[in-house]
């Protein structure tokens, strides 16, 4: 057997930090199901031709499964593993679209796989949590103003940094590039998608590229100044306008973004900021997307990220437009943990180590544990009836904070951090409510 | 694009039997952080020279994972999706061994993938939650006497039908095997663990075959004898001693678990059976193995099996002997669906709506739904402002048992299955207990 090692791109926690996922994930979903979305999961599989021309580089990062017993044309249609959790949702929909309830809002928090070369906050293998609503036939354009409200009420129950979300309507760069004559306005979008990373020199010299999409450095110049709009109310409808470029998309997607940002206002002042060079990098997007930065970690770049789909789901006859977002869990906690922002308490969810005075007690401490659990308390037994130096060692290496013991006077419970010890009834003692479950320390604060 | 059709093994919930899957997640997952065990989850793939050589049909059976985008030599070593937790556990042990404090309880609850044939209960994709205690060098035999018990107590809060456990050591057909003067205990091994698919003649036939062990008839026979042997207590023994057959390494088995039941009979009389047919297919299997039947549908086979594993994790300097229990959640809820047993009270966990009467008043509907929420209550907005018989419908078809009203005498909520309506203030109204989430139904217990 080879040595081992990890993989590159695909990360694993150890415990203590798998807690702090744990607690972001149950926050999450408890968030988006007090906001009424429904769970699903999709398989990790999808047909390959259903997988395939999404945009950007995805093809060729696309993780192609097969079973190794398979005879070479035995299997059907290829399959491989999904690579976001919208694709599969639409799939989801028609297949079911005779059994949902339409609008149908769903949450869906799996693993998804890209090929891409791994580097921080970009995994092989990485988590999502996505909600999204879909219609039948119709969407109202409402849902789009709600989505960021629900993702902004689960970011402020979690310990992080502040944030923004970046909202644009892709009708305003698409209704903008035709207004200038531009012809293949999908390649400049994909440009300008990257203009955070690469800065306007660069775009400048792909959009002007022979073998690009060819600009006019005065056309190219129109599209970096549309690009670097943003308000964080209305008024970047002002600034369109003044640059001159007239399309009857530009001033539907004006109209709609305008409509967005006023909503918002009203519920959450501040939390959505128009900004025109938000793009996405997967085609199925045909109206608003949304990116969302962390405050003071904004070149780390989008830990949430989402859009309006029109036409994602179609089955020829029927079709049902969407809009979702997917908070990148394992991206923004990469982040965090990278940052030492963030630690669990303990590495265990026990509260509580039974101690043995001898292994022929391990029947009555295993009582004394039942009776502990039956109010909501993680206890474990020791794993032998070491010296209690010895146990009390165990506990502290775990982060355990009590120890319970057999003595001469009855049971007693030591909190290890104190030393104390005091007299306990294993059927109404309690630990204090904060030492019952692990705990997320954020040590910046604490320091 | 080709049509939308299910893919063979790989199956999907709508949302109503989502509700109870993660009812049952949630219970699992609660009953082992009472009992201790920490979380981890493992990436999807491992090596495949780490998944091959398990056993059975295994190899054969193991998904292979490439990027189409791939070179033919730029990937290094194959990868496949793991087949079980269990292998990529004793992984992760021996990778992060420095970091983790032994004896180290951990859970795991993730999917898994095999490529076997379709049926009901065996699916190509499901989801299994596992427990496992691992040591560092050694581990006491006392936790093979407590995982069926944590087992036991998670079982205990579902509702599904009674269960036995039953549990067997592999030195005890090992040992007599050796005694009988077979040479390839392993297939013998394999092919009793079909007897109660194939039954005993079929497995004589196996037995006695040319080209497999060939035993000698009488062999065969007392083989057979040996399977049949079972009890709820430890005079299993004397049935085995009766067959005369002699060897150390059964004499150790037939101790080890004799202690077993004698220890696991103090706890929870009656829920564990020595059953000297149980193997396991899995070949890391060492000593102590489980599986578990529910009473009324033996013929379905294990939902939870698992056993001790002495060798698994290995890194030529240390061992970290284990032994751990696997639930196998889909195959378990697809039988009790199969049979109508089990479903979720409503499709969605929203408990109210709240109606419009104006799609002017979606900004104070919105408000009210924050200040239901702010008390754990789930709860969306309505789609439109529709006439009211269309907006209850639309709660109605999802089972959403509250809609909320904003009238001339100030807020209402009514119950739309009694058709009660009430005035009710969105700080202090509150649903009955059993309506805030969905709940599982049990359609047997009803009728």
């Amino acid at each position: 057997m080879a040595k081992v090692t990890p993989i590159s791109g695909f990360p694993e926690f150890l415990p203590s930090d798998r807690i702090v996922e744990q607690h972001f994930l149950d926050v999450i979903r408890e968030t988006f199901e007090l906001h009424g979305f429904a769970s699903i999961e999709t398989r990790a599989v999808e047909p390959v031709e259903r997988l395939s021309n999404q945009g950007e580089d995805a093809d060729k990062e696309i993780y192609a499964v097969r079973r190794l017993g398979a005879a070479a044309d035995d299997e059907g249609p290829g399959l491989g593993l999904h690579f976001d959790l919208t694709v599969p949702f639409a799939r989801y929909v028609l297949e079911n679209s005779g059994k949902l309830a339409f609008p149908f809002r769903r949450y869906q928090i799996q693993k998804v796989w890209r090929g891409e070369r791994p580097q921080e906050g970009r995994y092989r293998e990485f988590t999502q949590a996505d909600i999204d609503v879909v219609g039948d036939g119709t969407l109202p354009f409402h849902y789009e103003v709600e989505l960021p409200l629900v993702i902004a009420d689960a970011f402020s129950k979690l310990p992080i940094p502040p944030f923004r979300i970046q909202v644009n309507n892709r009708q305003i760069p698409e209704g903008f590039y035709r207004g200038l004559g531009v012809e293949d306005v999908t390649a400049v979008l994909r440009i300008v998608d990257k203009l955070d990373k690469i800065g306007p020199d660069k775009v400048t010299q792909l959009l002007t590229a022979a073998d690009g999409p060819a600009l006019e450095a005065e056309t190219a110049k129109q599209v970096l100044r549309l690009a670097e709009i943003s308000s964080t109310d209305a008024s970047f409808v002002e600034q369109v306008r003044a640059l001159g470029v007239q399309h009857e998309v530009l001033d539907e997607g004006l109209e709609r973004l305008a409509a967005i940002m006023t909503a918002a206002n009203e519920h959450a002042p501040g939390l959505l900021v128009a900004d025109l060079k938000i793009a996405r990098g997967l085609d199925y997007y045909t109206g608003t997307v949304y990116e969302t930065q962390l405050i003071g970690h904004e070149s780390y770049g989008s830990i949430c990220s989402g859009g309006r789909y029109d036409a994602l789901a179609t089955d020829g006859k029927t079709t049902y437009p969407g809009v979702g977002i997917s908070i990148g869990v394992s991206r923004l906690l990469a982040r965090l943990f990278s940052q030492g922002l963030l630690k669990g308490s303990r590495s265990t969810p026990t509260a509580v180590l039974v101690a043995l005075n001898d292994e022929a007690d391990r029947a009555d401490a295993m009582r004394t544990a039942a009776v502990l659990r039956q109010r909501g308390i993680p206890v474990e037994v020791a794993p032998a009836a070491a010296k209690f130096g010895k146990q009390i060692k165990f506990a502290d290496r775990r982060g355990i904070p009590f120890v319970w013991f057999s003595t001469e006077n009855g049971p007693e419970v030591k909190d290890i951090r104190s030393g104390e010890q005091v007299p306990a009834d294993p059927a109404t003692w309690t630990p204090p409510q904060h030492d019952v479950r692990p705990s997320i320390e954020t040590p910046q604060e604490n320091s």
